[in-house]
């Protein structure tokens, strides 16, 4: 049989518009040609959002090598920045063009055309499970986690999990992460009592309260790094009054800090010690802070071992590059994923991703399924 | 002559809708009076605000006592929370109803009724000036200043000037005020550079420089008064940024204070030291911070003497209360008329200023009649 051209299959994805929530026919794609090779495949779809389960192979098999990828993309922005059709899928100068070519259709693409030729070519003692969702770029609430929830109701299993995504900031091999740091975001309400600017002391203003609570969270030192992961940040992304009076001491003011965090902290040490800052600082001014905290994901590793091993020689077999092992970098559904098996992540250079004009470079998308091809032989050899 | 009634006098200035900048009618009512009187009236318009002069007696006469009021008020708000129509100055239970029955067409009525009756009886050796604005409550740009301004190119002149604002908090001669502290209004934009909060290394975030001049500045202790003055002090009215992405470090936020101070400072002095701060947290931030300050008015004295002697012995002898000599409290046109000539306040309670169902205490009106005819007997006695 022709081996499946996987820049080919980029291609159709990309010409499906699928921008988070709308399937726009990516799945349906996938499914008629996972199905076509042998797959058995389920739609587990939640809440409005599409998601596609495919396992090759027997249930509990001995054996199960997981892919897992979204179809999902972002939103175009202004159609007039672009100058090729950002659902055209184009080749020009040895690149294909179009939303999602690099995050993570192209990823999709090679793994699902790497395990049908595998599968088709020596059929591997075992089974091979991808788990495909068309919510990573929203929420994530119906994506991946309802993939994982229903694959538990039904008995369904993946020993290791690979997620596609793009790794790799600069060349093709550079990077691979096996864990990330987790995500927090808390939202401060300061409240005081309005009044006039005149009269300061019949007023509380909740500002100088604000001020003091946000400069000793962004001069405070989380941490110096641990062994696999960068120190942790913490970002205040903004402080809003709306006050447009200068005449007029509001009564509450807002800010919004996000944090990234290593293995150091968990998002329950973080909310406390944000919460004692709080108290500290209303102590001190007479404030009412109040806090909604968000735990978008806690920090992972996956440490090094079999599965990085694993990965990492494919990758060096074809790119004559030795990966990196990092940890850095925002979310991704990996953060789902690690509560279900030992987890990892290897793609492309993730260089345009959002962008208008995304690209990627054709070469690299075969060299991604060769890799991808590579580990599948190597884990069922 | 039957004395003019100061409270129907008020009735018919709040039934004129004077809102800044309309006239409505006010000046039109007040100018037919006095020229009734035998005062000179010319209007001092200036760019759409209209503002009255009056004049009884010569020009460069040996005394000239001055009144300064104004007859533009401040907008109604609701009128669905209004009990009394806000232009009806409906009289109920004692008290007179309606936008400015306070702040202050009461006040005006008060000293041109005393003015008239004053010039009929007895005329003095002397002349009275009024200088009535219709924008005390707007930007106060075109109102006493444009007065101000015509006077100095005619050569009209007064010796010593009462402003006929509100002045006391609680009840009827509590204070007068014999100076004010200044306003300066400052406006700070803190430019950083945007970026990706899992990333903000790649960022400059211009949140924590923000944060820490704010801390910086509130915390700062001015003063803590001078002989006649209360402490300096520092208001911060809002800082906002509008950034709605958690994972997005803004690249510029914005601030502003209001800071009212005393004759320990200037303006000058302030704006230095407001751009020293900006300057140290850029240092240390590697910000950088732009700057727009507006001083609304420098703080100004009329040291305890000759005028506050006289309009302290009126009050005493009408209200048996000894009122205090104050500099407390906003800003008002006395700030204008201090370079012109001495000036003091007095006028009635200030409480329900710009208030729902502004209303003024009938008798309190007689009262504040009362007070300045006193004021002008004596002076020209």
């Amino acid at each position: 049989m022709t081996p499946i051209d996987p820049v080919d299959l980029t291609a159709r994805l990309v010409r499906c518009p699928s921008v988070t929530p709308e399937e726009g026919g990516a799945l349906v794609l996938l499914q008629d040609l996972l199905e076509g090779a042998g797959f058995t495949c389920t739609r587990v779809d939640r809440n409005g959002t599409s998601n596609l389960f495919a396992r090759w192979g027997d249930k509990g098999a001995a054996k199960t090598f997981g892919f897992n990828g979204h179809t999902d993309v972002v939103p175009i922005g202004n159609p007039e920045d672009w100058t090729f059709d950002p659902f055209g899928a184009e080749i020009d100068g040895g690149f294909l063009y179009g939303r999602g070519s690099t995050d993570m259709k192209s990823g999709v693409a090679a793994f699902a055309a790497a395990a049908v030729d595998f599968v088709r070519g020596t059929p591997p003692d075992g089974s091979i499970i991808l788990t495909i969702t068309g919510d990573e770029e929203g929420d994530a609430t119906d994506g991946t986690v309802a993939l994982l929830d229903w694959m538990k109701d039904q008995g369904e299993q993946m020993d290791v999990c690979l997620v596609g995504e793009p790794t790799s900031p600069d060349f093709m091999g550079q990077m691979m992460k096996i864990g990330r740091r987790g995500s927090l975001s808390a939202w401060f309400t300061v409240q005081g009592q309005q009044g006039h600017s005149a009269y300061p002391h019949r007023a509380l203003n909740p500002l100088p309260a604000m001020a003091r609570l946000m400069d000793r969270l962004a001069s405070h030192t989380l941490d110096e790094g641990t062994e696999h992961f960068d120190a942790s940040t913490l970002a205040i992304v903004t402080i809003d009054t709306g006050n447009p009076a200068t005449n007029v001491i509001p009564a509450q003011t807002r800010a919004c800090v996000n944090i990234r965090f290593n293995d150091a902290h968990s998002g329950a040490t973080l909310s406390d010690w944000l919460r004692d800052e709080a108290a500290k600082v209303d102590k001190a001014f007479g404030t009412t802070t109040s806090l909604k905290i968000k735990i978008s994901g806690e920090s992972f590793l996956t440490p090094p071992g079999a599965l990085s091993d694993l990965v990492g020689a494919a990758v060096q077999a074809e790119t004559n590059q030795v990966p990196e092992l990092s940890t850095t970098g925002g979310t991704s559904d990996a953060r789902f994923v690690k509560d279900h098996c030992p987890v990892v992540e290897f793609g492309l250079v993730g260089k345009r991703m959002h962008a208008v004009d995304e690209r990627v470079e054709v070469a690299q998308v075969h060299q991604l399924k060769a890799i991808y091809t590579r580990i599948l032989r190597s884990y069922f050899a």
